[in-house]
């Protein structure tokens, strides 16, 4: 029997989800949820229904996982409490800060209702907090590392598209290669801000903006990128739109940790995400977790879970044995 | 409370858990187990004992994980199931093809014994495998690589010693870097044994030995070395000593997958490791297993496990709240 599949919210991340359910034959997109009217919203799952956000709550016997694409910073502090409560859910809540107060918000609702919630899925949070705490619990003496990119931040290109006189910008976030191979020398070197990330922004100005304040105001902005080592190129809209219409990202979680008698042997621990499209790749972690979301609650369990809770082989459309004789 | 670890079998393995048991303070060493006289070991830890492993039957009420360091081939077939009806028990069997069979010998004894067998850990199998198995679930579409080295292969230097004329060898496995870097690079090459890895030999020749024909021995043999291009170096004994005495390893396992409405995003996920002491960064990852294996039966599970089946959080000394806090 297929795992029946609801999205809700349809930007990026929503038809990056729809795409990931065509990879995985056990799974099933049963309708996307859209605060729009219906009707105007077209979907490339022919089978599937496009429905209004209200219409959800009338729909728990047909969903089995509902995957929340909404945002962080508004949508999914109400979202996932609110469909936790009808439904197996899957969020990829990513304010870090906020993540305990969204843990026992969503989970308090989830186990009144008996679902499985799971949150903070995709890569950072996810697949890279993962990593760390491998890395960590097989060395304790050690240091982690995290590194970003070189890829797309949105926060920073929407903080250039702020700027009186911007038309359009994209801004990557790059990691500072001799930091990284300092880092996977096992120097354990101690970084400053400045010294593990530069920012590189493609800027579109507005015919007559003042090129030189533009580049001031953005290499002075506070939290975003005084700290860095800031570079600025003024481009066209077409160079803009030919050069960087992609979303790609990435990064590396490395773990330098020591053993033995005197601590005299060091292991590097590095895992690696070099990805094309940040939105396509996050999804396809939603959709692996959404398994795992749906057999924990075929298991009888309930509450709120993140990547750490949940056993890797729940991820997996295969069996233990399958598991153990392919790829153990 | 602690939790109580006995170490069956004292080699490599064995005085590595002991090493990594003191970085865990949540673990106590109790005993450790031998088939030499007791008498003649001794260990690091003033506070354990050394036990005869025919004392271990009667120890069952003071050791919470027995942590099995014998060698594959012939140890641990014998060992894990005979042991598992008495504690839990973790071990690092990593014969591939043989995994199964001995899966359902040792689940059979752990579920008469209520206790927790955890096979197979390790880093492959272990952390590659569970590598293998999330970049997998994530990306369904795409292609595994797995890369060993550079490091010392135990198996290909016994080999090279039983070779007529050879008093002692050291052989490292060395993945080719430009197969390396076209997968790195999303090019999903189709790589022959030979194509992957390249074997460099360190032998030291009895004194008139025939060099010559020592060289062409290790070159020819079969499944060892002839599908693979070799380089032979003869040392001396202390050049040997000197320079390769330690035993280093790692690798790399790579997914490419990819995504989108016509799979035109291609993402990379790699995890590599660098260890300067392949038995003491098994030994890291047993111990971390053995705090897992303890949680998963005080929970009230039984059974023979992998790494694929134990949830992240169980190998981490802290709390479900402080992880999250932490490192999410």
């Amino acid at each position: 029997m297929s795992i029946r599949i609801g999205i809700f919210g349809y930007g990026n991340l929503g038809r990056g989800v729809e795409n990931a359910i065509r990879q995985n034959p056990d799974m099933t997109l049963r309708a996307v949820f859209t605060r729009r009217d219906p009707s105007t919203l077209r979907i490339q799952t022919p089978t599937a229904e496009v429905c209004h956000v209200d219409q959800a709550p009338a729909m728990t016997d047909e969903i089995d996982v509902m995957i929340l694409c909404g945002g962080s910073a508004t949508d999914l502090p109400m979202q996932t409490p609110a469909m936790a409560s009808l439904f197996n859910v899957v969020d990829s809540f990513d304010t870090h800060a906020k993540i305990p107060q969204h843990f026992a918000n969503v989970d308090a609702a989830a186990k009144a209702a008996g679902k499985i919630a799971m949150i903070s899925v995709g890569w950072d949070p996810g697949m890279f907090s993962l990593n760390r705490m491998y890395a960590g619990a097989i060395l304790p003496d050690g240091k982690d590392y995290t590194f970003w990119g070189r890829g797309v931040s949105q926060g920073h290109s929407d903080a250039i598209r702020r700027i009186d006189g911007v038309l359009d910008a994209k801004q990557y976030t790059v990691p500072v290669p001799e930091a990284l191979e300092a880092v996977r020398n096992g120097e354990n070197p101690t970084l400053t801000t400045r010294e593990k990330h530069t920012r590189e922004c493609y800027v579109v100005a507005k015919e007559g903006a003042d090129l030189a304040r533009i580049e001031n105001e953005i290499k002075t902005m506070p939290n975003y990128f005084a700290d860095y080592d800031t570079t600025v190129h003024f481009v066209t809209k077409e160079e803009l739109d030919r050069d960087h219409a992609g979303i790609p990202h990435g990064g590396t979680v490395i773990r330098c940790g020591k053993t033995g008698v005197g601590l005299q042997n060091s292991h590097i621990v590095e895992y690696r995400l070099k990805l094309d499209s940040n939105p396509e790749f996050t999804s396809s972690v939603l959709v692996a977790y959404a398994r795992a979301a749906y057999r924990m609650h075929t298991e009888g369990q309930s509450g709120c879970k993140t990547v750490l809770d949940v056993p890797p082989a729940f991820l997996s459309p295969k069996s233990g044995e399958e598991l153990r004789k392919e790829l153990l």
